[in-house]
């Protein structure tokens, strides 16, 4: 018989009794009903009750068991009463009865216990993630993100695409993060850098000739924590192509997300047609460029309603050039205190509140309350329910001004009202490509022209594009948003050298400094450059989103803290003094 | 029609004639026979060859394109001439007629020619790889390498073995060679290091309870350059299993090997079964712990021969304990001038020489020849052929002194006979077990005891053998010979703390040392820890045996060069000063 087990703990049926078996695995839960001895035996794949009475010849030693001991234990399989039958697990027909004992490892008293619900701190979560990790939600966790990055492999070979691994020590590039740096030994006072993206080396692959590359691709960032980024590293569904529009794209990415959530999403609906909104549309919808489009809502441009009004805050305000008065819907919304409430949660985002009309009826019919309603008069106010196609028992908010003051909180008071009005579909996966992002973006207070987003993208209308006005300038550029989330980023690149030496001078970049930062990649393209594009999908955020946890450590293996320390193997650490000398550095003392 | 393509390069055939078909990728010979155009255009896919005459609409612009320009063409697909149909392409049997061109990417003056075999500089190769990787060759050994890897992957999941990503910035781990390290931004004058291999990680997911862990994991050690190694990174099949003893993780290691080697290895042999050749029968038989099977010879110790023999030198040796000689069998080497050769060989590897004896017929049949042969008498060489199984027009080749002295030379002279004779089976995967690694070695001078392998593995016999003489404890260790080289090494581990605390404290390590050192695993294993094992099998180097490179360079895209720099990219480089000061780091001025 094999040293260790016959039988996993998730394996035997009624079909097995009477056999002689061997299972291991940890003590999950001791029962003890005098003189006779339940145990609920775990494995990574399930749990088998086991028992003995002073009968078997390890009764004693099987008494002084505790939990998370890891055993292994002979014996035979008998089938439980009908009465003690558990459906709910797949071995609960059986039992098995001990007859010999081995422990295997013992374990001293636990810091955080296994089997139940109590909640511990994170210190103790992290100190002792071996022990959280044998908990059923992480070992769910783990074996999700394991299988979704599986299958995410499995599509992109069906898709013809090939993985090749891109260097970890490599140059510093700079991509708005900071990097974390490795001092060369060989070559004391210089630095390597771990990549914050694959992004050159991708685009490098594709002037190699490869045509299309993925990579379940590690990205370094040393960032300060947030719930849902890791301070450290991250992983993301890395993807280039050669000879592609934007389209082309948008068709290789989408079946292969819709599958990751059809098949990890349980009962969700997951949309099967994803929207293309520009980042305009977006901001002006939404209020956000990444909008959660499960919340049915969509704002409005209704300034005319107001133009001369008697409402005069909102009629003075639109004298000033570059202002509107925008209107957030909220359909079954119409009671005071909701609207009340909404008011207060915008004077707690820093607006000085948000007026608002509701439809209600007091017997008289159709009337619209609220102090604006009366205001702006009747006729005003019935447009606007027309425009917004709102009746009774809806409400709206508007706000005024110069839409950038108050498009970011508009979105999340479109947030609050989809949830707060249970209009938010929680039941389903809700994707949309935003699109033509701006390339640049002015300085509002000193004018200056920088590159809104990434400056490796293809100008829409490529040279030509670059000699109007930058601000006018859109690229190919996309994001995909899913559920309030930015799940996926890309762009067709810009592959020509001199469309790109003239984006960068816009932004005030000469030629040297290009060549300085990225020369790497910019040489290569002086060779017979390919167009090419692609994306890249977070896929810590996928597993946050497929597991619906909130906190990106509940689904990576060994997370660091908030402080990006690793607790349990005591990281970062004081170096020895020789290492230091041998990479010729000095640590400066700190206050 | 699309953008860029119709077709890829290596899709049309004579079903296709009369169709108008778009391509795009590089021009990769041209060809210019007055009037008429000839342009291979190359994409990853495969070559079809388009044409011109002044009759084409863009003859003329088409004439001004050079090597390696990407272009997209517009035709129309034309059958060739039976005679100059090409076989040897998919694509022989037509030609593109052009009617329109677009350049997507001019090139200039090209460092290296893509087309054709001319050898550059390493330099030249490295500084503009994206040049050299559209040559054929990286091409292929590039998708080979990408191939393996995915063909890995399946084959271990059909294995029931998850893959889980383990921390890349995190602890320092010292196991042997120099780290690299990361300084911490938010703990200034801390620093992580980058994982030597995730050892201690996979362990911790056996004692988390995940069973049967797997990872394709790069592994960073900061060592000095050879052919066969990167300064810097390589990727190992890391696996490792719970509940396990030494065989069951040879069998499954076992068929996912030779499951690559069938798939990948062209018509050579794969080895079906795989012996286990304790680590002191390899030491004898081969001069080496990782031998070439592919070499049938295997030497004898044949002491007895020479003991009070009429060969003084031997004679007199063997009156030393630990002393032994031991023979290299020669089958077909019975000529003078290769015994000489191989005595010149032992001579410039820094032995006295090697005796030899070569048996032949000079009409008086079998005669035994060399100094040796008469030295020690006819009965004694007799002896001698016959405990070899040697006869005529063979040799053998004799060593004396203590084996550590001369083992190493002995493996070496025996891969030199066995090529020079040509025994070597070139059309082969030779694959073994090197099992029973002693767990100690005492120092030779001094005598002290300290671990000859990894520490981290369970000795045979448990605590009881570590009461006895440590040079005689053997360990669950193990690793895979194939062809001359180790490609697998792996062990069953210590999980035990008292048995790792015994273990270390014979080495001279006290408990607080291990604390220290290997605090997070000790930790973990005193909660219940399971028996586990498991393995990891250099990627880098079985893509360079399937590819039948020398090289490490030839089977990584991005490469460092033998300095750990990557041209290309210009790393490593000297950081800013504010990156400096935020890590709290001064670099000390270098002589």
């Amino acid at each position: 018989m094999h040293a260790y087990r016959s039988h996993t703990c998730a394996d035997l049926t009624s079909a097995n009794v009477g056999d002689t078996v061997r299972l291991s695995g940890w003590v999950h839960r001791v029962r003890d009903h005098g003189g006779l001895l339940f145990i609920d035996l775990r494995d990574h794949y399930g749990i088998t009750q086991v028992i003995a009475d002073p009968d078997s010849p390890v009764f004693s030693a099987l008494e002084k068991v505790r939990s998370e001991w890891c055993i292994r234990i002979d014996g035979t399989v008998m089938a439980r009463d009908a009465s003690l039958v558990n459906k709910a697990i797949p071995t609960g027909e059986i039992e098995v009865f001990v007859r010999d004992l081995e422990v295997l490892g013992q374990s001293e008293e636990l810091p955080l216990m296994v089997f139940g619900d109590q909640e511990y701190p994170e210190e103790t979560r992290l100190k002792y993630r071996y022990l959280d990790l044998r908990r059923e939600k992480l070992q769910k966790n783990m074996k999700l993100r394991s299988d979704v990055v599986a299958s995410m492999r499995r599509r992109m070979w069906d898709g013809g695409f090939r993985e090749f691994q891109t260097p970890i020590i490599t140059a510093s590039s700079p991509e708005g993060a900071r990097d974390f740096l490795v001092p060369s030994r060989q070559h004391p006072g210089k630095f390597y850098a771990l990549p914050q993206a694959p992004q050159q080396f991708k685009q490098l692959i594709m002037v190699s000739g490869f045509d299309k590359y993925f990579q379940i691709a590690p990205c370094f960032r040393d960032e300060d924590p947030r719930a849902d980024r890791s301070p450290t590293d991250f992983y993301q569904l890395d993807l280039e192509m050669s000879f592609v529009s934007q389209q082309d794209v948008f068709d290789t990415i989408q079946p292969v997300l819709t599958g990751i959530f059809e098949e990890f999403g349980g009962d969700k609906k997951v949309d099967q047609t994803w929207e293309q909104i520009s980042y305009r549309d977006a901001a002006l919808w939404y209020g956000s460029d990444k909008p959660d489009l499960r919340n049915p809502i969509k704002m409005q441009v209704v300034s005319e309603h107001f133009r001369g009004s008697g409402f005069a805050i909102f009629a003075k305000m639109l004298e000033t050039e570059g202002t509107e008065v925008r209107a957030i819907p909220a359909p079954k919304g119409g009671s005071r205190k909701f609207c009340d409430r909404m008011n207060s949660f915008a004077q707690a985002e820093g607006l000085p509140g948000m007026g608002y009309i509701f439809w209600r009826d007091q017997g008289e019919g159709l009337e619209a309350a609220g102090p604006l309603a009366k205001n702006i008069g009747p006729e005003r106010t019935e447009a606007i329910r027309q425009q917004l196609g709102l009746g009774l028992g809806d409400a709206a908010f508007f706000l005024a001004g110069k839409p950038k003051a108050f498009e970011a909180v508009a979105g999340r008071a479109r947030n609050v009202i989809g949830e707060e009005l249970k209009l938010t579909d929680q039941n389903r996966f809700a994707f949309a490509w935003i699109v033509d992002f701006p390339i640049y973006e002015a300085d509002e207070e000193t004018g200056k022209i920088d590159f809104e987003h990434n400056p490796f993208s293809m100008p829409q209308g490529g040279m030509e594009a670059l000699q109007g006005n930058p601000l006018d300038v859109l690229g190919f550029q996309y994001d995909l948003a899913c559920n309030g989330y930015e799940l996926v980023s890309g762009a067709i690149r810009n592959h020509r050298p001199e469309i790109m030496y003239k984006a960068f001078e816009i932004a005030g970049y000469g030629a040297e400094e290009v060549n300085k930062r990225f020369g790497g990649m910019v040489n290569a393209f002086k060779y017979g450059a390919p167009p090419h594009g692609g994306c890249a999908a977070g896929i810590d955020r996928i597993v946050m989103l497929l597991a619906e946890e909130a906190n990106i450590r509940e689904v990576i293996m060994f997370p660091m803290n908030q402080r990006a320390e690793d607790v349990m193997m005591s990281a970062p650490s004081e170096p020895m003094s020789e290492q230091l000398m041998e990479l010729g550095l000095r640590v400066i003392p700190q206050d």
